[in-house]
């Protein structure tokens, strides 16, 4: 039986063996929980954020960092795929974990949901938890965590707190925007699974969205790590499926351009709302393309495409003139 | 010395040490032979298709898989590279160790060719053999071997039953058809010996080629896998010929365009040819590019291309229309 | 405190263990001083190249090959990626330590460096130095060094001629053009502190650039390994900056295509200049392209663009036709 926690507390020891190599800063809080800073006081970088995303999908996807032209704009992405896409994304890498403690918001995500068991109905989906004594937790945030916060982590995943590790990425830091774009393929699966597709279905995965370049503003950088996986992301799933055509039917509604909020920056879209994520349509919020290979019939299907213009102002991509006077 | 089967062996062991991770099953059968089924009820995956891509190759080749548009068109691809390519390709992943016994029918790749010398002709050519006292065997089956052949195999390899590992993948696997495009840099040295280059002036080699989606079908799938390295695959020799012009000459007959059965999916020119691979023109078999770069003139050399058309009727890719009513 | 010199050595010690499958040799000579020869008498490759490119980074980067179609053109290319882009590239792979003793000369780089402190004035605006008790250096050229001269290196870096490495690297080899290549985020970082950037202002980098073809001749290999990084780089640097229209008119002067002698193969420009390379404009040396992030912004702001015609000129790329007649 495989183990996120275990198998990502390999890649955890790595991240700790070498805070300078990753610019990262690992102390133990007074409750004795491993904190690791990879992007709040610590600078972090690519390798951080790499790291962390294979952190989040328990060890059971692989994430590479490329260069990508996209016409005249030249960005770098992450790469990621699974042949454990169910367990690394629904069961480990899903932000599924809300937290708020006195004034302290996090969204937790990584390997402890499935100690936790947060929620509970997507691990009964998938049919799996974990029975790990180890717990690694990754929580999107500017702020450490309060330290009574941190012990009842320990709690709820079962584990003593000198056995807990939780590692800490701001949305504005580079450590962030690369582990959110790796999020690429759990985001196509979330929208797949609110269509109707089993998740463990699905037995092989790849997915690749560009890194947001880093936004000092916490606003515009949520903005522009949702727009390049909305406006630039790409998906990929081989799974099982007994009828094309009802495949197809679902599939016309999984890209973002499904959604008719489609076709801004999401900044554009969030103020439009009145800033009230539930006034936004939540089929917005997916790849910009899906590819599907159904293994019963062999049959390879792709609906939507990436929007570079979009992703351009997202990003407010300038284009310097330097032609010669 | 390079031994292949040694250096593969390496990477055997980390197959076997996590055989859930890379979704595999490793088993000893009555004989001692180690069976590691990849794809016949195990479920394998990129992963395990990347590591049987560098096995294959003897360990002397690295493999990486990574997403690449073509057109409007997204497909996962393999890209490898060999700075030994006469051994890890002629000698090791060429699929030259035809098999029949009884109603069992494989083909036999791998560095285990080179301790039983199959074909004796080609080690003779590439003036390699190995000596290793372990055997990697790769074998494109949906089917175990019977327990008496493996114990055969064993003996040609001159190695105890309990030192040979027999790795099995069908071509109807995504293990398979991601080792079947890891063979690009393999088939373009083919088919350049058959036109007279001396595998042993190639230095070092690169290619790459779309991964085929799985097919449950093995004539769709023995299509498909064809086609991907036909009109898509993209190879890459650094060389030393003495005369450009000659090679010149050379290089035109050499991508698969310069037959004339070309353009057509592998499938449809298999059944014009009664399904008969005789009547098939051999020159058609070879990359659909190759680049040479002569390191004794400098020069570089390019011929053929991309077909993505052919590809994507091979496939059977369908693009989805998803504009909103 | 990071050491170039620890990190890069653990690179070195996996040359070493494995010179068959990286086709380098490994001796001492009477000095005691580790000649690595990757590409003189030995044969280098691919893989050599990518590790030369790491160790040159004194192991803060990460070097990965990739296939890239530029246009009707497919070449390979070197990816670089660095989250201490000041220490790994300034402090360490800049080929700033000018070898000359009597008819031997070479251009020196990588972590040694760091040791020697050549030149002493960049590692003061660095505010680095290493204080190691190993030593490992990078030679860009066709010849062994003189064994006295290896024993000055030695008491250069301050460590005993037994924990000095040098690995040798020829233009002409591909383990060379590999390693120039992978030079392009350091070559960006040197046009950027001439116009005025603080190098240790920029938190994260990366570039790729085409892997020049090997040349024989050391003059077009010259002219080929600079080309690609003039006409076919491409840089990213995300940087602190307080005012971005500063930042503006200081990036139109970045990249290659700022200088009046863009447009040409190195070659013919050097020729015009007599073979004088004070009479090039040293603006010329520059990627063709920059991408900037400033993290105090949020702004992205890009310049310049890959010149696929004259990198085809350089590389004299010759297209067959393979039409059947």
């Amino acid at each position: 039986m495989l183990s996120v926690n275990q198998e990502a507390f390999k890649l955890v020891k790595r991240l700790c063996e070498s805070p300078d190599e990753y610019s990262i800063s690992v102390r133990k809080n007074r409750k004795g929980v491993t904190l690791i800073d990879a992007g709040i006081q610590a600078e972090g970088g690519f390798n951080a954020g790499r790291i962390v995303t294979e952190i989040c999908m328990g060890g059971f996807g692989v994430a590479r960092i490329f260069p990508k032209q996209y016409d005249d704009v030249e960005l770098s992405c992450i790469f990621v795929h699974s042949d454990h896409p169910a367990i690394a994304t629904f069961g480990s890498q899903f932000a599924g974990w809300q937290i708020k403690k006195g004034n302290f918001f996090a969204i937790g995500s990584g390997p402890a949901r499935a100690l936790a068991l947060k929620p509970r109905d997507i691990y009964e989906k998938i049919k799996y938890e974990d029975k790990a004594d180890i717990a690694i937790m990754v929580l999107e945030t500017n702020k450490e965590p309060p330290e009574e916060l941190t012990n009842d982590f320990a709690l709820e995943c079962n584990v003593s707190p000198s056995q807990l590790y939780i590692i800490l990425t701001p949305t504005t830091s580079i450590t962030g925007s690369t582990q959110i774009s790796g999020r690429i393929v759990e985001t196509g699966l979330h929208k797949l699974s609110k269509l109707g597709i089993d998740p463990l279905s699905i037995r092989y995965a790849w997915g690749y969205a560009p890194i947001a370049p880093v936004h000092p503003k916490f606003a515009e950088a949520m903005g522009e790590t949702n727009d390049v996986i909305l406006y630039g992301g790409v998906a990929f799933y081989a799974l099982e499926h007994k009828n094309d055509n009802k495949l197809k039917d679902l599939l016309r509604k999984a890209p973002s351009s499904a959604s008719n909020h489609y076709g801004r920056p999401f900044k554009d879209i969030f103020k439009e709302a009145n800033y009230d994520f539930y006034q936004i349509d939540p089929n917005l919020f997916a790849p910009a393309m899906f590819i599907i290979n159904n293994i019963v019939t062999g049959s390879v299907l792709q609906v939507g495409k990436v929007n570079v213009e979009v992703l351009k102002q997202s990003l407010g991509l300038v284009t310097l003139d330097n032609s010669q006077d």
